[in-house]
């Protein structure tokens, strides 16, 4: 009965406008989905990576992720997971390019795609192309348990996020950071993550389905920044470290279904050339935890100030970000530095629907654009 | 009398309205200058590295560079030379990033800055940082002999493009490109370049400066074009493989000296998001060399005609893009592979100076930028 009931929700909106909001506001669940059966109270329970798993993850000493879009986003904050927690260097490739490309493959090495749909054909491609050249194994971080990535790869970590509908991915997207933050503590273990950092981010992890949902409580107030947006043309969205690639989702969702030509920039380059762009009329957005990196956007962020450009800041209520003259602020919970990632893509994703809704565009069927990419 | 001669050509605009259309200009003779003493008429000339250079490439089996705005961009497409040419794997961080990072360093690997000035904050912090770390060894790449870069390297190759004035680089960057490629050539002949490849491509570069004259003489051509993009406010830069970075560069020069936000996007994923930017205001320029990938960029490239997106493509002129209906084309001499990259970035050098014209910028000194970024 569970089963069906869930399968109806999934293709309902509920009380929903449209699939983009339902699927948002799934993500507390969805998330807790897709931890349960996968960590205890202390740890993650590496037996749910399948019987094969554990012989694989003994072997591995570097990671090579390859994905598209939104799904290529998550492989890029996990370059920065599976390198400052696990110690093990990682690389990540748009799968468009690296199946095309002459791959050198260094030994102990792990292929991983990523694809909500297991069908975007590019991804599967380089599978297949990964699956003949010399890597320890290929593992897939999939949505659907019967689609081809799963079926082809040596082993796979399902998200759990339930059917997506809208073509701008949400739920799938942070269902697959959670799995692939699963993977790299389990091949931490294996490179000098003590126990106790394992139960210290589990724990983290436990807390996450409840700092989604406190993350959502922002939305009126998201509401209320969107009106600021829906007449502009073009916005700079700004972060360092993983909050890059957070920023790049952020400036994706705002392409795909407002059609704002977003850009994201990493911080720290600003000064080698969009700070050219910047005037009254580019919103410029950061997305500014608490992190060890605070100072510098807080100085790359003075830079866009000092020339007109518009600041709306996604910051630690704790980072600081106190003179309303100068930002438009959303102020959003301390949260541990780990799912920083996760929990800052949410007011994202909330920020560019609030904007298409403004905008009249379809939100759930953008113009030009497919659920799933399955041509090249 | 030469050096003397030299010097006062490199601070005066000579015919030039600007110094950034002369540095274009330039390019031919700073590209010959970056040549000589390095190939014989067969082989590049490994002692022109310096007398450390050789034991130390004897080593190395990955390289990892190191940049930040421009010289980033020479470092992408140096990844692909030196996967493809010299069978060796090699990572780009932008160094803003990489200094704040946790790096796992792979055995073998030689750690590669490339900065103009040689001075660069950034870089320099990572090249501080590199230094503490189990690198075989760096080599900077740099315009300046005296530098900090060049100097706190282990040994280094400079690119002789004589001083650059204007702030958005053109001359330093092709001569970076060039000298990357002598590098990825020595570096070839220890993983299985043959001595009759390795003269192809020699062959190849002798014949370089030529083909950049030959590559100016569309400027006329590209002026006429660059009119169309005067009145717009965005544009989208697609390209493949090699050519995705040489489509960074030339979003990144119409960004600095004419203030249009330029994005570059791999054209493969255009279809997971910004294909739902294309409409008839959104000008789509493609670099388009005869290679393996032309068929699939020429798919790409259907799909923005069939969303009423005005395509300008710069092809070569063997590639069979003649309809001109669809297209509004800038051709260009069938070229050698691997110089395309360096090649095919000339011709957006000159549209990014012919719009600047029309909107009336300060070309050589565009807003908000500095020439050398030597502070965070």
């Amino acid at each position: 009965v569970t089963r069906i009931r869930g399968e109806i929700d999934d293709v309902t909106k509920g009380d929903y406008g449209h699939f983009m909001l339902k699927e948002i506001y799934e993500q507390s669940r969805v998330i807790q989905n897709t931890l349960n059966g996968r960590i205890s109270a202390e740890h993650v329970l590496e037996e749910s990576f399948g019987v094969k798993a554990k012989a694989i993850f003994d072997q591995i000493t570097s990671v090579q992720i390859v994905a598209c879009g939104t799904s290529h986003h998550a492989g890029l904050i996990t370059k920065y997971w599976l390198e400052s927690i696990a110690g093990i260097p990682c690389h990540v490739d748009i799968a468009s390019d690296y199946r095309y490309r002459r791959i050198i493959v260094q030994p102990g090495t792990l292929f991983v795609t990523i694809s909500q749909s297991g069908e975007t054909a590019d991804t599967l491609a380089a599978l297949r192309y990964a699956n003949e050249l010399s890597y320890v194994a290929s593992m897939a971080i999939c949505n659907v348990a019967t689609s081809s990535l799963v079926r082809e790869s040596d082993f796979s970590l399902l998200t759990m996020a339930g059917r997506e509908i809208g073509v701008a991915s949400t739920k799938a997207f942070t269902t697959q950071l959670v799995a692939l933050l699963l993977m790299t503590l389990v091949l931490g273990r294996r490179h000098g993550l003590t126990e106790e950092k394992e139960s210290g981010y589990v724990h983290d992890l436990h807390k996450l389905p409840a700092l989604v949902t406190d993350v959502l409580k922002q939305d009126t107030a998201i509401q209320q920044l969107s009106i600021q947006f829906a007449d502009k043309h073009h916005a700079l969205f700004l972060g360092r470290g993983p909050q890059y690639p957070v920023a790049k989702e952020g400036a994706l969702k705002l392409k795909e279904i407002s059609y704002i030509h977003a850009e994201a920039y990493p911080a720290g380059e600003l000064k080698h050339g969009p700070l050219a762009l910047v005037d009254d009329r580019m919103p410029v957005v950061a997305v500014a935890p608490n992190d060890e990196l605070l100072g510098k956007l807080k100085g790359n962020l003075a830079e866009v100030s000092a020339r007109g450009g518009k600041l709306f800041v996604f910051a630690d209520e704790s980072a600081g970000f106190d003179d309303e003259e100068e930002y438009q602020l959303i102020k959003l919970p301390a949260v541990p530095e780990v799912l920083a990632p996760i929990l800052y893509t949410i007011p994202l994703q909330l920020l560019s629907y609030h904007v298409a809704i403004l905008k009249g565009t379809d939100v759930d069927h953008p113009r030009n654009l497919a659920k799933s990419v399955t041509v090249e």
